[in-house]
């Protein structure tokens, strides 16, 4: 039975989808995304759970930063979940007895028209997770009154729904990825995607007009990019890439490649299953047998077998 | 007098950095981001000064999305500011006493080295601002013994400097900018910003390089790009832009329009001075002498004098 | 009535596309292309009729320099002319008299075919035009025995057509070009062309990319693009470019333009109806509205109206 | 002692280019390009010399069409030879005697100047070769009184040279090529060029632009590009492509490659050394130990070793 370390404590929507990433898998909740990627780098569990991207607040930096940064791991699957908030409070508590709000800014944000048409006196403060605002609040002489998080943490630490559904939107989803130390990579499914970061090799002009173009002109599509800083100083980025298709991709191949040589660095993230199944659309002359054909035919040109 | 709302309370690094932009203005401390904007757009205040990025840290997401989809507001000004964190305490606390600390998440990140070193059992917690935990943290009967914030807000709090320069790195950079509500540009320079932000006519593979290229066919160099999810759901992105020149140049104008014609809807964001006063290099044929010579030509053209 | 100069003498293709495109007008039959389009530089002629290129032998050499290099002129029409050799001769010869043949070295090139099965053992000779050499065959004491060319070449100087059809394909075409002096354009029809010439600002690696583009980045599509030395040497070209769409176009203008602004030099050779008559597929935000709704998108931003 | 079939007959600049290439050969003249083209396929030479381009004319038709469309042949070396004219007469011709000019259509333009300003009544008259125009003139009843050729083909008829340089510019080049039958290719020399022709898949907008990007994006510079119709009717083309760099370099072989998969057919022609000496700029990124470096990094990411 695999070990899973993910975001917790327990009652975290990561939890949720380590659950359906891995029914089977015993869990280790830890404080942070660091602390649970730690936990599969330094082989206390064989695997982590973490969120990496909202529909509704971008990158989890933190694990954007530890992909690209950190000992390396490899993504092996992915989960889209939809995320819903309830206000949770301790039994007894009722709304106008709520004066601070404890929860995570991306709760913050996303709940924010609920707040000010229901709680417009209270004050909503920062917590380090949903779960971790939960597990505060069930603690007597907490100087919060309410939690916003998922209804599960609300049943795991003895708090209960006061409002359901307190987001501002019902179709926020927030992907989630499941990594391992680096080994062997999942084999592809016909309908995957690949994540890498590309450090630019100087910071001309063009530099990541240059990027794309190693992949446009391989036909491989890109289906996100993120740009965050290096940290030495405004102006200086690097760039997450999600792309579609496998590394063993002949196509994908070539076009990592391609970006390896205009980069100073690339680090390959992990070739795995999309959550949605889609099947990329191959355009003309870039399958594997468009790509053997034509690596044949230079072997023969070079052979001088015109 | 102008009166300048920003992001408080008083001692936050926004102060300074509007302290040094306008010196003479009226300051108006606001709770976060969101009301400091507001106050400029309903006529409490004359403009307002927040941040947009830090090296470290990348875009701040709620100034992004607030000029995104907020009521317009034009960048007038730009302002880098060098960042350093103090471990600021009530008179009489000592480094062995300190069991929370509460700070932003940007210095969480930003000074975990100093916390797991001299402070490994301590517990951090997300607070809404720097200054906003030290107020927390001065009160009597704070949960938190400490704040991790600028030195000015340790004394307009009454606390005091347990140590100085707990940051990781001693080069972290935040940029300001200070925004009023629409009317006249700022006049160019010769060393001018643009900023914009482009949303996709539709989610086809290449529209990122189809939009890079209208700058890049123009001459017009990018100084930062930065996806930002559209809340539609993963996989739906927008983007800002910062290139390099004002709006009133000639290869600017032309690339902003053609990218207006590519994309589904594009907000200008404002030209102003760059903080860094760099000029531009002017690619062969981007010059305005270039355009004006080239439109002559057109007119003549279509006039039948060849 | 017109009077149009004409590749000449009587009995060409040339004659025959004149009388196409121009039925009214005065014929003035001239040695060559050169003389032709001099003499509508000079006023002789009030236009010129002459072939521009060929679907088996590409550009015809001389009209593309003349238009490039020579006194500008402006192209008005285009026709396109299926072409039809045959072999003709003074009456009584048989085909086992044909010890000589003279035509137009494109003519050669195009009855291979006819002329090694049939005649073999005959020598073929290259005539300035295969009018030309009709008219010479038709000379009594003429040391050619025949000459391959239009039928109606034969007629006018009283040869006799042996054999009709002797071109190796049946479905050769040439694209004959109407000039006249600069002056008014011909108004746009929906399916127009325009005709241009551009020398490269310096030999640099892409510049050939950089202008193709300039085409792509705004919607127009290239119908033929043909390189030609400048004379300074192997490996020093410039490029005669087609396009789809009229030059009052916007998005036909703003590329013209940019070419205009990266070559050394750009000449316009005119916008006219195309022979065809199809009609050019417009590329999202690539029409005559997207341009104008941007451009007023651009005076409202450069005013501060955002 | 090799033999080696040109474009005849002796005392042709073809011939020049040919003692410079192969002095020791033995020299196989032939009626045309066609036919020395063949001598070499069908082994009745080793090998033959042909013109490809010229400063002025551009490339030569015949010589391109035959190694797009004939029996494959490798291009094995090429030189450059500045070309100079000659009139040249029957002993005893004055200038005043000089009705009738006999010589090939590239001399006529070339020498048009001359023509026009010495022999203004002359009537000039196209030739197969300049050579074969020499050989014409020196037959005893020739209806034509001079020929413009090189010296070497009046030496050669009989003829004497009336006046030397008769050419407009003093700064005409051919480059002459050497083709044998397909073998081995010759070893790169670190300044090498590559010839292939590309047929487009189908004729979408942008087809070209995309065969160039294939270059651009693997730092393959093209030193020539020329379109030649397919045959198939007007605005159906193909091209002729020289490459900088030897098909066994690592970046010419995965552009070539990437060229052959977007293009409907690729006919390599051969990778020889350059006449003029010069090694290739290499972009950075795209040395051969930058693919290496790559291909390795490839092989590790997809055996799971990040």
């Amino acid at each position: 039975m695999p070990r899973l370390a993910y975001l917790g404590p327990e009652g975290t929507f990561t939890e949720e989808a380590l659950r359906t990433l891995a029914p089977d898998a015993e869990r280790l909740p830890c404080a942070n995304v660091s602390a649970a990627l730690d936990a599969a780098r330094q082989g206390e569990a064989d695997g982590a759970v973490v969120p990496l991207e909202n529909s509704i607040e971008g990158g989890i930096a933190t694990t954007l930063d530890e992909l690209a940064w950190g000992e390396p791991l490899l993504i092996v699957a992915e989960l889209l979940l939809p995320v819903e908030f309830s206000l949770l409070v301790r039994p007894g508590t009722r709304m106008r007895d709520i004066k601070r709000i404890f929860t995570h800014p991306a709760a913050i944000t996303q709940c924010r028209g609920f707040t000010a048409r229901e709680l417009p006196e209270a004050v909503v403060v920062a917590a380090p997770s949903t779960a971790a605002a939960a597990q505060e609040v069930a603690l007597p002489g907490s100087p919060y009154d309410a939690a916003i998080a998922a209804r599960i943490a609300g049943d795991n630490y003895g708090l209960v729904e006061l409002v359901a559904n307190v987001g501002d939107r019902s179709d926020t989803v927030t992907r989630f990825i499941q990594v391992t130390r680096p080994g062997v990579l999942p084999a592809p499914t016909g309908a995957d995607r690949t994540s890498l970061v590309a450090f630019l090799s100087d910071d001309h002009p063009g530099a990541l007009l240059e990027m794309l173009t190693e992949f446009s002109v391989r036909g491989v599509n890109l289906s996100r990019i993120e740009s965050r800083p290096t940290g030495d100083g405004i102006g200086r980025y690097f760039f997450h890439f999600d792309l579609e298709g496998h590394v063993t991709d002949a196509r994908v191949g070539e076009a990592v490649s391609g970006l390896h040589r205009v980069s100073s660095d690339v680090r390959f993230l992990g070739s795995y299953p999309r959550a949605d199944g889609l099947t990329p659309q191959v355009k003309r002359g870039t399958s594997d047998s468009d790509f053997t054909e034509a690596a044949d035919w230079l072997a023969r040109v070079r052979a001088g077998q015109v």
